[in-house]
Order: C-alpha cells, then structure tokens, then sequence
C-alpha cells in the first residue's frame, strides 16, 4: 500500500491490501460469469454478517445516507415513527423519513446518553407506531444504543411494529443478531465496519419488513429506492443469475467480496470480541491520561469509535492537524451543540483485528505526543 | 493491468491503468485537504467535457439511473413530459418521471429509427411540456440523436421547456455543446464514455434548470435525490471546502479525476472527431461484411457504440462466447421486441483514443473469426 495517513476517523476506515487491489480489477461486465457469483456470494456473506438465515440484503450503489432514502418503501404518509435519538444521525434520519409523510416522534438524551429502557417502554406504551428507527452507533457522539433491549421492548408491546437499526457505523464491528433478536431492518455503508471504500448502500430486511412492504397501500412514491426493482435483481444474482435495473459498482462489489470472505473467515463473535476488547483498552488508556468521554457510561460506549472532550482551552485546529503531521488522520466534532469541543477516532475494521499493524498503537502514541507537546500530558 | 477479456460492450468500458491505480487510493478521509481539490477539480473537469461554464455538475454515488431519480427535482405532479423514445431507455426514464406524477407523451420510432425533426415539431406544437426528454444514444439500439436540433425545436417553440438529455451511453463519446446548444439537463454515469468504473452518477444542469427547481411549488418529494442537499456540498468542494450530506464515493472520484484530467488534456473536438471517425470505420468494416445495422442512418448512429442484426439463424450463444474465448466480451441485445436478434459493441474511451492498445482491431478479428466459424463469412 501506498504511504499515507493512517485514516482513523470514524469510517471511512483503513483499507486492507486486498480490498484495494479488487478495487483495481479491470473492466468487467456487470453480467460477467465471473462476477456473477461475486455479487452472489457478497449477498450471502452481508446476511452472515448480522447472523441472519433469512434476512433479505440489498447491496446498491450509493452512500450510507441512501439506506434512510430506503426507508420509502416501508413509511406511507401519516404513519408515526419514534426515533431513539443519540445524536446528528437521529435528527438526519427523521429528516429523511418526514420527506416520506412520516409522523415523527423523537425520544432523546442528552449529548453522550442514551434514553433507557424506562423511557423507552414508556415512549413505546404511549403511542401505537408503524416503526420505531435507532441509531445503533451514533457517529456524531460515539454512543452504543442498546438495540437488542429495543427490539425486545418495542416487540413485546407490538409486535408489528417495524424495529429499524441504523447501523452504518456498527455492522462488522457491534454485535447484531438480526434474527435472534427480533430487527426488522439494518442499514449500513460499505466503508466503516465492512473495511470497503465508500459507494454501497446496504440494507438488511427482514421477512416482516417485506411483508409489510407488500402490503402498502399506497405506491411506493421513489423510482431508484424502490425494493419493487432491487428485489429481482437481488434475487437474481444470488441464484446466480444476471439481471439489470441499475449498473452494478462492480469494482466496489469486488472489493466487498473480499473484504466479506476475510471477516466472515471466523465466527463473528470473534469479530464482536475483538472490537470490544481493543474498544476498552483505548478508552481507558485515554482516561487514564485524564481525558473525559463524551458516552456516559462504559456499555454506552461504541465498540468501533471513540468521542473524546478536548481538555478546556485546547481546540480541534491544535489537534487534528498535529495528529495528521504524526501520520494520523482523525475527525472533530461534528453534534451540533458542541462540533468544536471534541474530537473522534476510529477503531474498527483491520485496525482493530490485525494487531500485527500496529494501528492502535500508532494512534495512541501520536495522541500522547500531540497533547504533551500541547502541555496537556507532563512528558 | 491484469490479463482479462477486453470489456467491448456498451459500458463499463475499458478503464486506463492510472484510472485503475486510483480506484485503490488507500483510506482517505472525505475531508482530507488532499481529496478536497480532487473533488472540486473533477466537477469543474465535468463541466468542460460537456462544454458548458456555467451548468451545475452534480457528482453523487449512485447508478447511472440515479440521474433520472434527480429529475424529481424539475418536476411536480401533473407536469407534461414528451419522451423522445428511441428505445429501452426512454421507455424507463418515462417510467420514472410517472413515479413522480409526470404525465408522459412518447414521440416514439421504429425499431433503430429517431423521430423526424418535423415529427418533433409537431409534438411540440401541439401541447404545452414542461419538459422534453431525449436519449442522446439509446444503448438498446445504438441509435443517437440529434440533441442540437431537438433542443432547437423545442427552444423555438417555448423556451422555457427543459431540454433533458440522457448521456449516459454518450458523454465522452458525443459532442455535447451544453451552453451554445441551450440544453438545460445532461445525465450520465462514470463507466461509458467518461471511462471510470461503475458508481458514479452525474448530472449537469443549467441556471434555467436550477431556476425552475428553486421556484418549484411544492416540496421535493426525495431526500437522497434532493438538490437542496447537494448544491451546497457541490458549491463547497468547487469552493475547495469540505462539507457533509453523504460519505463520497472517494476512490472512485479518485479515479474520474484521473480519468477527466486525461479526456480535458486536449480539446474536446479531438475525443468527438476521433469516436466519430473509428466508429464510421467500424460500421463500414461490419457492413462490408455483410451485416445489417439496427441504426437505420449514418447520422443516426452513435459514435460510442453499435448495434449490429444477426444473420438469420444465427443466435446469441453461439456469438458471445465465441468472442469471449477469443478475449472480448461483446453484448446482447437489449430492445424488448428483438433482444435475441443483434448484439452491440461498444467502442468508446481508450479503445477509441488510444490506437496503440489495438482494442478496435482485436475485437474485428475475432468477429471476423466467430463469423468466419459459423460459416457466414467466407475464409
């Protein structure tokens, strides 16, 4: 790989050399019968990724944001939707589902919380909704939201009701059990916890999702979101046929492929372990150097990225490029209410489960060396 | 670059070496000062392919077929369309203008025909169109149409009717005068004529087309879609800011600026006079042979692409992987009333500009040898 900036942001991530060579496959029909089975398989290898038998995947062209976009084809206009907001990306995915007739009903916490279960039960008691959207991972505030005690909250008060993951910056590095516990959809982007360049939407639906997909009332009001067209074409593919709506990223589904067949190489518990283990390493070694974290509590911290407050006084133009000069590229802030007070790393992806890279190791010296040099860490 | 069938169809096309080589940047952040220039230099390289200085480009990860998504900008349920329909692709980008309440008339031809220029007069007179649609080459036929004179026509008779154009299967391959011909909207993608891998949709409009999007009555009924979303994040990368609606598509924007950089090296003149004057060549070596185009003109087929009949009895598997084992993918047909009857060919990008890679030569000789095989052509 060329010499760069380790890209430790909260996605896009750092890419393996394998990725980034089938990124470079030459030009290659979209109904090719060599790329055929890799679009397949990538079907088959995104399901295995949230340990689901019989969730139907959508793999498009098109960045994270496009998954909300998704959303389309299960809102009709009227229908109430709560949104558990942790952050910029609850207020954004709202957004998007009221362009839709969404009804919107938000349940927040304040900036680094969670709202808990009791307010979550009560919020889902109070209101009968069409579907209730969580952002697993809040890029923004880097906090966990608990989507295992949603789903079993929301279900058991209504079981129709449709629990919708916005999971962009936590497939591949968060534990998700589609199936056992009860998701109906989760949406992500190809370049965070997946370790693939930026350009696919993928989406993860359930047999209840599609059910009530079906069962519209009204046409779905979006031509390239519409699962109408995306169906036969995942479909086709995975029974290893071509088929054509929209031309196929090809490169990108190459570079998928592979980056799927090395994390789906082990059993994603690994992959869960791994994240969480080097995930409370770094946070308490950046408490330990007397550094505050934006998530409240420890199993309200994401496993895959880090929001750290800057020490008073000190300000992200101190820091990001001083982290870049060592190598080390890292994101400020970015919640609205306090952007320029903190800043993000991320840790996820080979990073985090190939040690022999040193990546963390790197992030963390120029870390220490960037707040000594600023005073704030005695040398 | 890796051995491998020639990729000979209509799009993707054969991509360069330094196109490739950019598709595996590593990790870089979307904010990176390295990647703000390269992004604001390539929508500035888009306008100058398309001849325009002052169109608004738009460079969003998606399909091709996300352009005709982003027409639900300009129009507003009830709004009449007339659908210059040369083909496949008119019949579909009119099926995507019905799902956002246009009301569509189709101007249609014969199989490999355009309409006449009178035909269109006509069409035009006869009604009031808040927009008219032309497929600049329809990739299911080959057949290409005479944007300047459509534009003409209808400028003529009501100057504020936007002239759409679907580029897909002719920017970098057409001559394309958007400021001097008065076009208000060009839609492509990244892997025809602009000559980069799949993922990229690109739309081009003019202040007229932004001015009847700003004054629209009602709300845009998309969000990913949503001009409102991404003028800003355009304005900010040609601004040489960074700014945030989606994670961009970074590799491939890596790869179209190599690619652009290498199209804008030259006058433009040059890339249209050199696809004219191979694809001319091309025509003349295939009717020489004894076949039938599916284009009924000279000037009615694209320079980009050809689409040839079979001879009577001759079928599509016996014709595609017989080129394919010769190292050339060619395609099939596309056109619903006739798929099983031709095949296309496409010659544009490197192919076509650079003589030395002897791609136009090496896809003749084995379609002399397939047909010579099938005993159509005498040895």
């Amino acid at each position: 790989m060329a010499p760069h900036k380790l890209c430790m942001i909260p996605g896009p991530i750092e890419f393996h050399e394998d990725v980034l060579a089938a990124m470079g496959t030459p030009a290659t029909s979209h109904v090719d019968p060599n790329f055929i089975p890799v679009f397949g398989e990538s079907i088959e290898m995104v399901r295995k990724v949230v340990l689901s038998e019989k969730a139907q995947p959508f793999i498009v062209s098109g960045s994270g944001t496009l998954g909300w976009d998704m959303m389309v084809n299960l809102i009709e206009a009227g229908d109430e939707v709560l949104v558990i907001n942790t952050g910029y990306f609850g207020d954004h995915f709202a957004e998007c589902l009221e362009v839709y007739g969404a009804k919107i009903t938000h349940l927040r916490a304040p900036v680094g919380g969670r709202p808990s279960n009791d307010e979550i039960k009560q919020a889902v008691a109070g209101k009968k909704y069409k579907m209730v959207t969580v952002t697993h991972v809040d890029t923004s505030t880097g906090v966990l939201s608990d989507i295992k005690s949603v789903a079993e909250i929301v279900k058991a008060n209504s079981p129709e009701t449709l629990v919708v993951v916005d999971g962009v910056c936590s497939v591949g590095s968060e534990e998700i059990r589609f199936d056992e516990w009860n998701l109906d959809v989760v949406i992500t982007g190809s370049q965070k916890g997946l370790g693939v360049p930026p350009g696919l939407s993928i989406v993860i639906a359930s047999p209840h999702a599609i059910e009530v997909f079906k069962s519209r009332k009204t046409p779905v009001p979006s031509y390239y979101s519409n699962w109408n067209k995306w169906i036969p074409i995942m479909n086709a593919y995975e029974s290893r046929k071509p088929a054509y709506f929209a031309t196929p990223a090809v490169q990108l589904i190459y570079a998928l492929h592979s980056s799927l067949k090395r994390i789906t190489s082990q059993p994603m518990e690994n992959v869960f372990d791994k994240h969480r283990q080097v995930a409370s390493n770094f946070r308490k070694t950046v408490q330990d150097l007397g550094f505050k974290l934006l998530a409240h509590t420890e199993e309200g911290a994401a496993n895959g990225m880090t929001a750290i407050w800057l020490p008073e006084g000190i300000t992200i133009p101190q820091v990001v490029p001083s982290l870049a000069t060592k190598g080390v590229q890292i994101a400020g802030g970015l919640h609205k209410d306090c952007a320029p007070k903190y800043i993000r790393i991320g840790h996820m992806g080979i990073s985090v489960m190939e040690d022999e890279r040193g990546h963390i190791q790197k992030v963390i010296e120029s870390f220490k060396q960037t707040f000594t040099e600023l005073g704030y860490i005695k040398a």
